[in-house]
């Protein structure tokens, strides 16, 4: 007889693919971050992950374009999306008519991209996005709600110990503008990004080589800006820089620290960085990046801004928005990868039910009751050795296993095991019911 | 000034796209059906969507070929996947070794065919599948826990009018065998299928064509068995058919039938049905089909059924299964289209909070209070004229509304107003809270 040729299966690289435990732990961040959202009454959406190629590259060019994933389909040009915010941009202009402004909308959804794989950089990836779309005008209060959501969403999955950095990309530019430096910004931008690396000298000296003396001590008197939010707004009102779109910038800065207060956020939990100015032509107003305290190498793990329009591609009508956006599928691994959470005790059942012998009956009865009142109960009546049936309860993580055999069927009882005293009782199963319930409910 | 070029924004036909109110109502589904399959103990996975070629065809051929999203991205060849089968037969196999059986699993994504788009078919579309996969054997039980978690999946969903089909293929199969028809099984099939609609004398006819009598007798005399399950399986005893697989499958249905009814599912809610088949030649046991007994027209809603070699074109470890699948996008489509599911109330906010002016301050505060004790607040501080915002409330169907004027500010309390009853009350805050959370509790 001829062997049957075999496809040696395997995962692509850069994809993500979890094992069942971990993708326990991924699921329920992922719901946390949903729920956080709702609570900020955002609308959910689940837009197509194949676009039109012309739709979706409306905006794209450079780099980007390279990472997409492109590929005709009959006579159809199609791309899969490689961001949120252009299927956003997408939806807002194809029914527009249909939607209530302002319009507050999440998605969290995989998008893909076709860089170079390395560890923790995916080409299939999750973004948890939330944006606030305007029709026209856009009031700067929610610029402040969105810290409020990037606290309630982090305190949620369990987190105390982060900061959000707020800045607002028109100080910067208004200060650039103010020195005649618009040209130079990117590269200045570039330099100052080093300073927690090489140092304010450094940074000075690096300036120097291209900038005039009397306005790199202004950049430098910027840079060096510190002390707490109300401090930092003084010291840069004190700079008295006579430029509209700098004194803009401030009125805005000031007007989100007044009410992200309001909305709750601890003053340990956010804090004025201006330095921070998340890439060069997206963002137009106040800018977002959260970091770990602890875990400052992670790098930003929630960032978003303020930008002037939306669907400038599609559409004359102008749509300013703000949002942030959670890449949770790159989180996810970095704070496995660093032990900052572990999915070694994640389950979904409450209670394995194991027959010993063929006592089936009773086994299917038991589970039938026990997910009746609301227990998740999985079910192996499988003829395995009983050792097997205990390995896959430790391996899964399931705290209780009802074991059943020819006495329990005699006398109509259970055997409740916890797996992690060892404990053993023999119970009626109304008893071990109320003796689960009450023992998930402590947890 | 030169006009900006703008690309006009389009969804591709046979992709899903929905409206704020129709996701909410689709995810609650989705949600549900989640929540009901970890209730009898699976595990999710989330495998990618895309995936190597050679992998993903490696069974694949013919018709559902042609439909596969395929494409070069640098040297590999990719493609989208086309169910969740094949990603579940490649992790078995990769992932072997960390996993325990049987191996419980549920997975609800998208999945891509390239068909030709028809009302209420799409190209990109939800699955959500369960399947218990054995080491080498798995339980005939197993067969049977499948119709529970039917039954409570689409109660939990609301139904209660709806009937689970039962068959075995080893029943068709052996008839088949006995008869030496094996070869004409397709062509018999298709057209018993059509009994419904053109009836039993039709049906014979169209058999005498290429059969001779005897045996077209005794498929007559198959087809016709009627009656309650019990006497089903009698009537199929009593056929008295020489064949080892026809026992294998009354043996097999009979043991289906007696636990389903210790799962709790109850008599109304499933029925023997020796018609149904599900495709030729990927089931070789128990197979089911689900329908709406008022709209028997959407056909089968949940189907699925027995295999016994999961990853054959990857492994040669034997691994049978049992699962089923709910293809939720057409479901969904078709339960709007009949009007069988309504999304016109469904929302994601308790309240909206609105400012008459410039009462900001006020409003972000409430915002705060109602969030920290649970409720799910949209806020809308725009400079827009305060029926727009009321308009706005029903469109997106929010039952509550917070006003917050020059007066509520002076008195620090707020105008609640019910947009159901239209009834408006001032009150504290915490009166306002307590009588919210009372309302909505009684929902």
């Amino acid at each position: 007889m001829q062997e049957k040729i075999r496809i040696k299966p395997k995962t692509l690289p850069g994809f993500m693919e979890l094992l069942p435990k971990e993708q326990i732990l991924f699921n329920r961040m992922k719901e946390i971050i949903q729920k956080s959202y709702e609570k900020y009454g955002f609308l959910p959406l689940n837009t197509p992950i194949i676009e039109d190629a012309d739709v979706l590259l409306a905006k794209a060019g450079g780099e980007t374009e390279k990472q997409i994933y492109q590929f005709k389909k009959g006579d159809n040009n199609l791309a899969l999306r490689f961001d949120l915010t252009v299927p956003l941009a997408k939806y807002v202009t194809e029914y527009y008519d249909k939607l209530s402004f302002p319009f507050k909308r999440y998605q969290i959804g995989k998008v893909y991209r076709g860089e170079k794989p390395q560890r923790g950089r995916y080409r299939e990836f999750y973004q948890c996005d939330v944006d606030i779309i305007g029709d026209g005008k856009l009031s700067i209060i929610n610029d402040a709600e969105i810290p409020s959501i990037i606290y309630s969403t982090f305190k949620n999955l369990g987190f105390d110990d982060f900061t959000i950095c707020i800045n607002n990309r028109k100080i910067l530019n208004g200060l650039f503008y103010s020195l005649e430096l618009e040209s130079e910004s990117a590269e200045i931008l570039r330099i100052i990004d080093k300073i927690d690396k090489i140092g304010a000298n450094k940074v000075k000296e690096e300036l120097l080589k291209n900038i005039e003396n009397k306005k790199v001590d202004i950049i430098m008197q910027f840079i060096s800006i510190e002390g707490n939010n109300d401090t930092k707004i003084n010291s840069l009102e004190d700079m008295n820089i006579k430029n509209e779109v700098f004194q803009e910038g401030i009125d805005e800065l000031k007007q989100v620290v007044k009410f992200i207060r309001i909305f709750g956020v601890p003053e340990e939990n956010f804090k004025i960085d201006l330095t921070i100015a998340r890439g060069l032509d997206y963002y137009t107003g106040t800018v977002y990046e959260t970091f770990l305290n602890q875990h400052r190498n992670l790098g930003s793990i929630c960032s978003g801004g303020r930008y002037d329009n939306l669907a400038e591609y599609y559409t004359d009508k102008k749509m300013p928005g703000v949002g942030i956006s959670i890449g949770l599928s790159r989180l996810f691994f970095q704070l496995v990868d660093n032990n900052i959470i572990s999915a070694e005790n994640e389950s979904i059942s409450d209670v394995l039910i194991v027959s010993m012998k063929d006592e089936y009956e009773l086994c299917a009865e038991v589970a039938t009751k026990l997910r009746e009142v609301g227990l998740n109960i999985q079910l192996n009546i499988e003829e395995q050795k009983l050792g097997k049936k205990f390995r896959n309860a430790d391996n899964l993580h399931i705290k209780y296993v009802i074991i059943i055999g020819e006495d329990e069927v005699k006398n109509n009882v259970v055997s409740l095991k916890n797996m992690i005293t060892g404990e053993q009782k023999t119970l009626k199963v109304e008893e071990a019911v109320d003796l689960i319930k009450k023992e998930l409910k402590k947890k």
